[in-house]
């Protein structure tokens, strides 16, 4: 039914306004903080001071006295039930307790919680409970944590390696000693966190049946209900997530955090409604963040530019528990593994445990880190091949309608344009190799590029499915109550853009809605940009089913054939006649109203055709792929070592853009963020301890920080996607600190090798490099 | 699908506790008053002290200067529509205006609204309001009213009548000329308020593109959505209905009130949310409450006791708006004419306009006026004929599959058992006619009955309709969101109840959600005894569809014949084997968690068989009757008047009872109801004043006030109904005061024929029989 002449789209491919957007832009959006429970307590955590500590016990009694305290809880109020996000799958990485019981892994790590009547009581009962600990040797570097004799910090872990995989195709050894040219290098990705504008809140209430609800700003309700009700001893249908809108998740609002059962623990406790608020300092210390990852990677190609061998050989340091480290390993090094066609590869990965404040997924979910290392490599390779980068890079890169070397189903790939497209809009040839110079100051052009699944991501609990169900009301308007979630990344108006070409309803007249577990169609979550497509074709199935409900309606109502009839902007016309023969609103309203009345709806289900991928990796997780490049042109300070990133181009294959100007928000948006990543975050974290947990000290840029930043969409159209689309949230940031690395090396000829590229980084490097200078002045270097 | 041999049902048919229930009792529902909205302000409303007024000027300065006040409106803020429930259909019904502009009707119409940061603030305020009036003649008096030179309260109102119809079939005068017997009576049934435990509400919000959101306690959501749209000037796209728990519905939150379009003005204007909360006195004052009727009968019938006329003559005392004065009274005098197969009858109705407080739905809806007069008059009836009054009902009474004079096609129908069950389970035969006296105390056993609409009611916007969907969760229990409400008669349990019978899940594992209208499917909302047979029809498509999913998920992953499949106690059993096969959870866990997932779901809208009647009155508007009748034991104290009613006996044809403790807890509700208005209740109405306007000088009956109540099931199967289940909720409160009046005068021989049947009201009655009788002893009367 769809109109699938694009020249005919009223709605699909124009950029408008977000139907959140008013709201959002106005404060008039209600948050999870911005309203109260009758009867709601204050929630406040204790955690631990030390990185590495045995509890030898705890005393409440002072806490339990204090007047306004409605609830203390401790790990032995807790069923002891270990929890971890993809503990589900795999039972070793549930490793988590909502409140620990025998020890505590991390300078933050939960202990003890109360509930009382305001939040002054609850943080001086917090101070009352008294803590004996006996402190344990603690291990900061995954190097030395993976070493015989080192601190053991989860029990049966042999030497703190909670995950380990190999995979990888063909003959790498081979591969590399038949390659004509071979780079190697280490390299170091930083911990850097989502920073996202709402801290983490939980609120609960128990009905008096013992059935929970809770009010989560969540990306995934239902996998929320899924791993809160194992904690609590409870299943599915005993929760009730009600989705809360999100400021901001980027990753950081995937899985449950230990505030949500400990929420819901003293609510049970107290008999009444509890929230947890974190502070700003709470959620750098206690919630999720970018893998630290190092990397040795060592690649090798034929003269001729064909890529022949990738060999990763990856250390997740993954702090005090393993949360997503296993899935974000995979997922990093699969995408660098199979960015271009190479016959032979081989990934080592080792996640180990640390003392450190522990990591989990950030928008990327390892990409960014790989990527870093890769991309920086495959510059080095061109230039040591004495191959134009760009070129090189196309001639190895994926194309359209081909199956990877992991079996990945590659359908729509425009992956040449978008290097093109890049190189032209940043002026690439103008720039890149010039290092223009102005006083102290070095020009340089740098870029990298990415893959990422853009059809779902068949990886989480063995689900990739969305649901929706359309509702025309009596005055044609629509509701879709999707299952997808708005997290705010511009989903919502996507569907509501679905679902006006689709019934021709014009879009102000469509609404959407997330509203409960109970009510949402399933949906496995927003992660790994698939909002769009999975949820979006969902959005599409049920609003086709409504559409056919409606076209039956007008067949009757005004006596013609189907195929005659064509909608849009509210309107019914009848081929044939030039003029409409009736509105849409008219239609619903006499369908409805008579005799055997007809309620003009739809229901739609999707699970992408795609499989679960073997334990070596292979199999098509996704039902698209999507694919992007950055160009970033630096000025660096050869005397302050600051790195300026003055423009940034980023170029993405999104299939169809359904809001171009949704697109372009989440290139500007995925471009800053991986800007503060390669330039100025850092999670500074010494002997476990967090140095800098506040928004001044910490580093995320501003608006005022932002660069120029060119959003280029260059559209295919994916057969698998909703009127050609697929995922464009994450690629938007996987490709920035490469990107950056390399013009930084463009500028002065120094390859940085870890982030940031900080001043301090870059003075290091300068001044390494004028000593090598030196030495080669002196002749001392052969 | 479904399990048609009720022998093997393992939930319908039994008595649950009630799903909202535990929360109910433990005060753990939140009500609309419960919570507060960030920012919220609070509503008053400034009423008129006149009857009947000319508004000359209001002058808002001084309130609007008031610190604290966010917004003050009158009418001139207001666009101007008029409102009222039956005025969709036909525009002279809509009378009314948030707030009136040119003149007041009533003590309590509306003219000036505020809202302020709290209550002490905003009630200051409407006292600072100046409103100068001009008095206008007024009439309370609907014979009055109707004359001609009497005021005008409407403008082009002939004689102050609203709303005349004629109706009946074959010819009266012809039958009542050939009749053996004919009675006669005037009688007239007082006002009485449904006096719900909460009180009316309103929470406004606008968003920021303009579209509004109401939290409303309602029967009707979308009917609420409809006329709010209509008087703000939007189409039902642009209101969002949130349904709120209710405190208790009765009809009287049918309709929008002028509260509800206040709020949302205010809420406008001061660009914050806005609550209006009613007061018990405002309650009282400014909400609906039933029509005073006064009524001349006349039943004419042949000496075998075939009653062959009825002729009614009637007038509705409206109140100053006109509200669904005009659907009372086609309701009412329809359920009287067609409770007997009489083949000619008459009914003239007039509705008229006066200066009181206006009325409008409660329980019943017209039918407990009529059934009061009807049924006295019976009684009369059949002492004249000198046949049994229960002998005479049954032989003129429905019967089952056959169809009315009036086009009603009778489904099942065991009102001929109904009478037998209430005469054994009354002591008929020991008690009435016995006059036992004790002391000053005469016993009488006095008994009515009715019929009722079913199954639906095609009398509301011309749609009957609901709508239901049903989503299987991974646990294998099931949420329902249907647009069916609960308005505190039990509705979600019977819900939940045809969901566990039809899919075998357990009734703990189903759990019932009401939203709002963006995600709710459509329904016209809980009036006339619908919400079980046409939401629980809708309730059971949804789940039969759901089933179907279910069952070939079984035959998929177990490898059977769909024939072969069954499921009950949320186990799988296959024909053949004596043990069950996989646990409902297993199959909907596998059906979903694998690539090519699987949801299980069904969605179901149900719109019965039925049409719109023609002004004649004739027509099948409902797809299912219920029959009903009540048996009422009184003593009668000779001495200060009191009618104690000592017993009361409810038998109903319900169809199936799905749920008998709800059932049995709607004839004990609707019977104690009944006893109210028949004994204790009244509003008293002077000049226009409402006089008595606080519970404690009301005279609503209390726990304590309740005799013991017998409530007895009379299930047939009703073919159309969801497990054969048809209405029951109004029935049970409709022959009340005609059993208690029927009782009164079996103890006393005194027929009285005014509600309530007070102390004074028999004292009178007693004087006057005593005037009587010594006037027969002086050989006075012929």
């Amino acid at each position: 039914m769809t109109v699938v002449d694009p020249t005919e789209w009223k709605v699909v491919g124009k950029s408008i306004m977000r139907v959140d957007g008013l709201d959002k832009v106005t404060g008039n959006t209600v948050y999870g903080s911005d309203f109260d429970l009758p009867g709601m307590l204050v929630g406040k955590i204790l955690r631990s001071p030390y990185p590495h500590a045995r509890i030898v016990s705890i005393d409440t009694s002072a806490a339990e006295a204090l007047s306004g305290v409605r609830a203390v809880l401790t790990g032995a109020d807790t069923l002891g039930n270990t929890f971890g996000f993809q503990g589900v799958i795999n039972k070793q990485l549930a490793d988590k307790m909502p409140l620990e019981r025998d020890k505590v892994r991390f300078i933050g790590d939960e202990v003890a919680a109360v509930a009382a009547d305001n939040e002054h009581i609850a943080l001086s009962a917090v101070d009352l409970i008294e803590v004996e600990y006996e402190e344990l040797p603690a291990v900061f570097d995954p190097f030395e944590a993976r070493e015989s004799g080192a601190p053991s910090i989860h029990e049966g872990i042999d030497r703190n390696v909670v995950d380990v995989f190999d995979y990888g195709c063909g003959d790498v050894e081979q591969a590399l000693l038949e390659a004509d040219v071979v780079v190697s290098g280490e390299f170091y990705s930083s911990p850097v966190h989502p920073v996202a504008m709402e801290t983490h809140q939980a609120l609960a209430d128990w009905d008096a049946g013992g059935r929970l609800t809770m009010y989560a700003s969540t990306q995934m309700p239902f996998q929320l209900r899924t791993h809160l009700s194992h904690v609590l001893g409870l299943t599915e249908g005993d929760v009730k997530i009600v989705k809360m809108p999100t400021g901001g998740g980027f990753g950081g609002r995937m899985e449950m955090h230990p505030l949500d059962p400990i929420a819901a623990l003293l609510a049970k406790q107290a008999g009444r409604p509890v929230r947890i608020q974190y502070s700003r300092e709470e959620e750098f210390l206690a919630t999720r963040f970018r893998h630290p990852i190092h990397m040795k990677l060592t690649l090798g190609a034929k003269a001729d530019g064909t890529m022949t061998a990738f060999d990763l050989d990856m250390l997740l340091d993954s702090g005090a528990y393993v949360a997503q480290a296993s899935g974000v390993a995979r997922v990093g090094s699969k995408n660098a593994m199979t960015l271009y066609r190479v016959a032979n590869t081989r990934v080592h990965s080792e996640v180990a445990y640390t003392n450190n404040p522990y990591a989990s997924a950030y928008r990327g979910y390892g990409n960014p880190q790989v990527n870093f290392a890769h991309e920086v490599l495959v510059t080095a390779l061109a230039e040591k091949l004495g191959i134009d980068e760009i070129e090189l890079r196309i001639k190895n890169g994926n194309r359209p309608n081909s199956e990877s070397y992991f079996g990945q189903l590659i359908g729509s790939c425009e992956y040449e344009e978008v290097l093109r497209k890049g190189r032209e809009l940043s002026n690439w040839d103008s720039i890149h190799g010039k290092k223009q110079r102005a006083g102290s100051k070095v020009r340089g052009l740098g870029m990298s590029s990415c893959i990422n699944v853009g059809g779902g991501a068949r990886d989480q609990g063995d689900s990739d499915s969305s649901g929706c169900v359309i509702i025309m009301q009596d005055d044609g308007s629509i509701t879709a109550n999707t299952g997808g979630q708005e997290i705010g990344s511009g989903g919502s108006t996507v569907f509501a853009q679905i679902v006006a070409e689709e019934i021709g309803v014009s879009i102000d007249r469509i609404h959407l809605e997330q509203s409960d577990t109970d009510l949402m169609p399933w949906d496995i979550g927003a992660h790994a940009q698939r909002n769009v497509f999975c949820a979006g074709n969902a959005v599409l199935t049920a609003a086709r089913e409504a559409r056919g409900v409606l076209i039956e309606e007008i067949c009757r109502q005004l006596e013609c054939a189907d195929t005659d009839v064509s909608l849009h902007d509210n309107q019914v016309f009848v081929a044939g006649m030039s003029e409409a023969q009736a509105t849409i609103p008219e239609i619903a309203r006499n369908a409805h109203f008579r005799p055997g009345g007809q309620l003009i709806w739809g229901k739609g289900f999707y699970d992408p055709p795609t499989v679960k991928t073997d334990p070596q990796g292979y199999g098509n997780q996704s039902a698209a792929y999507s694919f992007g490049a950055q160009f970033a042109e630096v000025e660096v300070d050869l005397e302050t070592g600051h790195v300026d990133v003055v423009r940034l181009v980023g170029t993405n294959d999104v299939g169809v853009a359904i809001n171009p100007a949704g697109v372009e928000g989440q290139i500007e948006g995925g471009g800053l963020q991986g800007l503060g990543q390669a330039t100025t975050e850092l999670m500074h974290i010494e002997n476990g301890e967090l140095l800098n947990s506040m928004m001044h000290n910490y580093g995320v840029p501003t608006s005022l920080d932002a660069p120029p930043i060119v959003a280029h969409i260059v559209e295919s159209s994916e057969p698998a996607g909703p009127f050609g689309a697929k995922g464009v949230g994450e690629a938007t940031v996987v490709p920035t600190c490469a990107a950056v690395a390399n013009a930084v090396y463009d500028a002065i000829g120094i390859r940085i090798t870890a982030l940031p590229l900080s001043p301090e980084s870059v003075l290091d490097a300068l001044d390494a490099l004028d000593a090598l200078d030196a030495l080669d002045a002196q002749g001392e270097l052969a």
